[in-house]
């Protein structure tokens, strides 16, 4: 598998987060020869917040975190690639339990401070019986770096490892927020896409980490889209160890805390970071594509055209064969059923205005933007002119590779 | 272009709607030796009923026709393939003043009683000026039969033409329905889909012409659906020239008419065989793709899973792929928002039950299954298990293809 031409340069440094130790190992649940298992493990007083997808078709795993997510204690992670344990029936459930008591004996905590994730094929049961001994053996060498491999091990259909990081002052001291992520196909928006977990060793309460990440999803990983498909495992976990409490920061219990704006601005970068990651690793992806729409009725209804270009197969093929054709913007725009007037609507391509008042505009040029539409990063922004409302979505094209990707999977 | 796979392996013989004439022409607009105009000539006394995009940017010609749908009389119809005419602001509408006007010269009537469809690109002008000797010189030759001509004129990336005809007693005689339609690509649902235009010596108002088409589109050309994106074109129109009046068939002017359901059955074949015709071939299509949704809370939450797994990417590519790949029939169902329980759900492949009770079935055989998806045609069930509600949609799979017709439409 090539990777794919959008991924970054270079992977960022991690540093270690007080609190947090790694391992990954080798299940060979489905993939042979390469890391498949990741285990971390969060010192006493780790709180957790998270956001969970709302498919109603969820998975086991994603069922365990929802019903542990109110307590907001978190000891350890399990997460496995290649087999997602959904809709696999009273099995699923069953595998989730013992993963959870193998999880907690290997981290000495009790399985309602573990949480799960798996990923990868729906449908096919998920033997947990390897677990126990890898677990107590991963938990033995779990150390403080490592998150590359610990993003490389949740990959499937991955071409690259996702990470990001920041540091962000709190008072007189620094803490860290570090993120991985997973996520290239079935990808939507509309609840928090793919796997992502996040890391910091801020003291901050389990009811604040839960409001920062259902906020910040909306904007970061809600606001992509690949192919407009919703997982039935998507599962994003922020999980604080307080360990900066000992360097002096007194803990944050409230969302009114003058100190978390610093805190909430970097966690939505990295937050950001990584959802754009998973755009740039689309399946079959070679352009990333911001669009975004303004001048709409309402932000909602601005959120819904731009979803409606986003998901547009016609949109996006001819993005992948470098079309300046917004002809099938307008389509769309029309198609989304919110308020829209045709003759008040402009249309750019980077910063090349093609259409405006509903027509082309009088100084289109195609070869001017045929050029601009080479370029990896394509702007595509529309103005309704009717109202204040406005949106951003990022998605990429569509492309032969998403069909040979999807259509044999499986086998 | 090679035709599609799925093409019916026969055209119908078309026999002659007493009261219209067709003539075709090559008007260059777009494309090179091929007719790309029709006109089609009604008697005096032809009514009209139709339903048309609910695009929020409809085409000019969309605008014409909705203006004059309510006076219910019609005299030509003039369809132009290649240039949609559509966000084109005032040169647009202007376009369509003067086409209506030398089709109205040509036909001997009032501009009015002209309607209009163009297909083809989006946002280029559509310079009329040929129209006015073309139209002169095409209703010189307009004649009864050439439907099969008809049908080819108005293609874009359609591989092949459309037509359907079925014969209707009414009392002691019998009336003709005629139909021809394009529509490969931009083919969503939620509104009449393509072009599409029906003929009848049937006498029948305006008012019933209009209900009958608006009824029977749900059922039909609503429930098709190739790509989710909807056309700034979409029309059908319904022509009843009332000929058979002459051969003793009272005017039907009431929806309650006893001799009104036979006529609105044979009806319901044509545009159902048209809007399989269209899905048949959708762009790149391989496979043609039933979905039954059974058992939901209501038929419209059924409709809305029936869309969900239809318009999936990774549903359409599996199937692309020949790949059984249930578990991402169950991520669609999640994600359609609609009321659903994982453990209730059941889903066959043809006559193949893969999946019940929220796992996959116990008898599932992969072998089995995967020689069934080898067929042409595939039937895809889910059953809800909650309740009454059905839905059934038509589409086709997502292959190489597609991406090959539309990432390079326009060059």
């Amino acid at each position: 598998m090539k990777v794919s031409p959008l991924a970054p340069a270079e992977m960022p440094a991690m540093p270690p987060v007080d609190g947090v130790r790694l391992a990954v190992a080798a299940g060979g649940l489905r993939y042979k020869d390469r890391p498949d298992v990741l285990l971390a493990l969060f010192d006493p007083g780790t709180t957790v917040g998270g956001v969970l997808t709302r498919s109603r078709c969820p998975s086991a795993p994603v069922e365990w975190c929802r019903d542990r997510l109110a307590a907001g204690t978190a000891r350890a992670l399990v997460v496995n690639a290649g087999n997602a344990n959904a809709f696999t029936g009273l099995r699923g459930r069953s595998a989730v339990d013992i993963t959870a008591k193998a999880a907690a004996k290997a981290a000495g905590c009790e399985p309602d401070a573990v949480f799960l994730a798996s990923t990868g094929v729906i449908g096919e049961p998920l033997d947990p019986a390897p677990f126990e001994s890898l677990l107590a053996e991963m938990a033995t060498r779990a150390a403080p770096d490592g998150y590359a491999d610990a993003a490389a091990a949740i990959m499937t259909t991955d071409t690259f490892a996702k990470v990001a990081t920041r540091t962000v002052g709190i008072g007189e001291t620094h803490v860290t927020i570090n993120g991985i992520a997973k996520g290239s196909g079935m990808i939507a928006p509309d609840m928090a896409t793919m796997l992502s977990f996040l890391f910091t060793d801020a003291p901050i309460a389990a009811p604040v980490l839960e409001k920062l990440v259902r906020r910040l999803s909306k904007i970061t990983y809600n606001a992509i889209t690949v192919d407009s498909d919703t997982s039935t495992s998507d599962t994003v976990l922020l999980f604080a160890t307080g360990k900066a409490e000992a360097r002096g920061v007194a803990p944050i219990t409230d969302m009114s805390d003058p100190r978390l704006p610093p805190f909430k601005r970097k966690l939505r970068r990295v937050m950001k970071d990584l959802a754009l990651q998973i755009v740039r690793d689309g399946e079959g992806a070679s352009k990333l594509v911001k669009i975004a729409v303004s001048g709409a009725e309402t932000s909602r209804g601005a959120e819904k055209i731009a979803r409606a270009i986003a998901n547009s197969p016609l949109v996006k093929t001819a993005i992948a064969g470098e079309d300046p054709n917004w002809g099938r913007v307008v389509m769309a725009v029309g198609k989304a059923g919110q308020a829209a007037d045709r003759d008040r609507l402009s249309i750019w391509f980077g910063p090349h205005e093609v259409a405006r008042g509903g027509e082309r505009h009088p100084d289109y040029d195609e070869e001017t933007v045929a050029a601009y539409m080479k370029n990896d990063e394509i702007d595509l922004s529309v103005d309704l002119g009717i109202g204040a409302g406005k949106a951003r979505i990022w998605t990429c094209d569509l492309t032969h590779d998403y069909i040979s990707i999807n259509a044999d999977y499986r086998s």
